[in-house]
């Protein structure tokens, strides 16, 4: 096996850490020494140990001499655990092949330097762009101080996401849902809009899969959430943000805040509603690394209209319902040259649907 | 090999007449004698040999006491040809293995008594649902006297087929519009409204790939057709259609006619405009076995209202656009349970385009 096939091996091991390594990007390790895999490892969650330490803990005999493939640059400083490059100076592995830099600032190369320093034979971009693609969401949030925005909706044929009359329950079939529930244990939060919450009175967690809830996220500019929505049960095990524009000392805003929901007063925009790429800043300050939104269309529009959106999943049932809703509105568009293009990264079906999943 | 694997073969053979049999069916056979294929054939063009004939020509030896495998039922009248069924006979073959029964009233059933009669033995239904499906087109017309009607329409992502101000060249790529044409040189016909011929002026040939072009039918109430429209231009060659509600005697027929289209008149529908299922039945008349509808929204939701419709091909574009022309209108659906129901048979991607080849 060679650099490029032992770094195959690594993502994979990395890719285990979905859903739980969030906000840290997902990290595996590979070992290898005399043409053996001695250790693997991945970073199986957030505030546990790096894919290096679990690869090295795992390693069958000494580790000395050993080549370590790993994912991401080793960090070089103190977070919640301990720096890896010391560990690996340490244990006097003598050669280190990384798929990818960090883009943290606290990391970004230094930790390439410090082992270069120990003079530790270093090989870098070994399949880079698959270890970028597969921590899009980290790479994304360190360098533009942004969550990464998934939009995701379901659809029919035609392009509606609900009857003339509102109803969107349920366009898509149970093994689509499926696949919504699991990317929503994928995010660290999941947003919607106030009409969504009147419409649908969604619960907004993760029920059909295992796998942890993310924050939910109502943005609420008039706090005309009612207090006794869905999304406003369970707050002790999964907290609801109630982003507004609307002052604490407003009733409505006391109300909600002592039925156990966090309220956030984000600045307007030009319309008078929360301006989600403000609101987008706070959450990314709070280490929300990734948004899902998943509706309604005034917010959908809204993101998509301000460019904040990176990734759209579009779930197409086949139906076809004439006259209804559609999930995007007016985007200043009117010539077919400024259309906003995608790339389809993933088709796949589930069930009878349809799920087209591109990137902007 | 079994039945099963030389009726596999067969309606390989028979796939190849597609675009060319119509509207005949697509028919393919193969002849086994001592365990060895000795003949294939298909029916290559409308007007032209059998399978069965094309099979016993192409057989190495004497065909007697060997089996065929044919894909339909034979023929027993005499049409532009004679009937298969005497071929067979006086060829001594012992076997007749047949996917399914024709449905052609001068044929149905009629040709496997012929053969049984004459001591033939005969086997039917092996892989009957497969032959089915291959020539859907030709069982929906014998079996409904109305041409298979395909509408295929590109849209975004967001389920526009046009900018608010109705421009719509080019939203698919190059790779979905010459799939676009193989589609079209596979129907019989294919039918845009007046208002795709006044806006975007198109030719509807087949131009892009090899293949013959299809009968031009335009949808027109009161005969707006330009005489210098691309669609009237090498009519000698490719004729056009035009179904009006008004009557000869209308100066604006007279015009057209002497421009060298042809008119056909058609009873009004209650909005009165032409009645779409009436003008199918006359098309089906004149033998035209399939339709392929290309636009505007007011045909495609007119036939998909009337329950016209038996395929639906949709290419969307990973595109956005917003606001903008949708290709399906109101079906006076209001409740998501009485959503027209589609299931998606061929899902692929064309360059950066989803193509969804579905079923209602």
């Amino acid at each position: 096996m060679n650099d490029e096939e032992y770094m195959k091996l690594a993502i994979k091991l990395a890719a285990k850490g979905r859903c739980y390594a969030s906000p840290n990007p997902m990290v595996g390790a590979v070992i290898v020494k005399n043409g053996q895999i001695i250790g693997r490892g991945y970073h199986q969650c957030c505030g546990q140990n790096h894919a290096e330490v679990n690869a090295i803990a795992d390693a069958k005999g000494k580790v000395a001499g050993s080549t370590l493939y790993v994912t991401l640059e080793p960090c070089c400083h103190s977070g919640k655990t301990p720096p890896c490059t010391d560990l690996i100076i340490r244990h006097k592995i003598r050669r280190v092949v990384i798929a990818a830099a960090d883009s943290n600032p606290l990391v970004s190369c230094r930790g390439i330097a410090c082992l270069e320093n120990a003079e530790i034979k270093v090989t870098r971009g070994v399949l880079e762009a698959e270890s970028r693609s597969l921590n899009e969401v980290f790479f994304h949030f360190m360098e533009t101080g942004l969550p990464f925005i998934t939009v995701k909706y379901a659809q029919t044929l035609d392009g509606r996401i609900a009857t003339a009359t509102g109803k969107s329950q349920w366009i898509s079939s149970p093994a689509s849902l499926k696949y919504a529930h699991r990317l929503r244990a994928e995010h660290d939060a999941i947003l919607v809009g106030i009409g969504t919450v009147l419409r649908d009175n969604p619960t907004l967690t993760v029920r059909l899969v295992r796998g942890r809830n993310p924050l939910r996220v109502i943005v609420d500019s008039n706090l005309a959430t009612p207090a006794d929505a869905n999304v406003m049960r369970n707050l002790s095990e999964t907290p609801t943000l109630i982003a507004t524009t609307q002052k604490p000392s407003d009733p409505r805003y006391r109300k909600l805040s002592e039925a156990g929901a966090r309220l956030m007063t984000v600045a307007p925009d030009r319309e008078k509603h929360v301006d989600l790429k403000k609101l987008f800043q706070k959450l990314a300050r709070e280490n929300t690394s990734s948004v899902l939104i998943e509706g309604g269309a005034a917010v959908i529009t809204s993101a998509l209209g301000q460019g904040l959106v990176n990734r759209l999943v579009v779930v197409t049932a086949p139906k076809i319902l004439g006259k209804g809703i559609e999930a995007v509105g007016d985007l200043n568009i009117r010539e077919l040259t400024d259309a906003k293009i995608l790339s389809v990264r993933v088709l796949s079906k589930k069930g009878p649907d349809v799920i087209m999943d591109a990137r902007l």
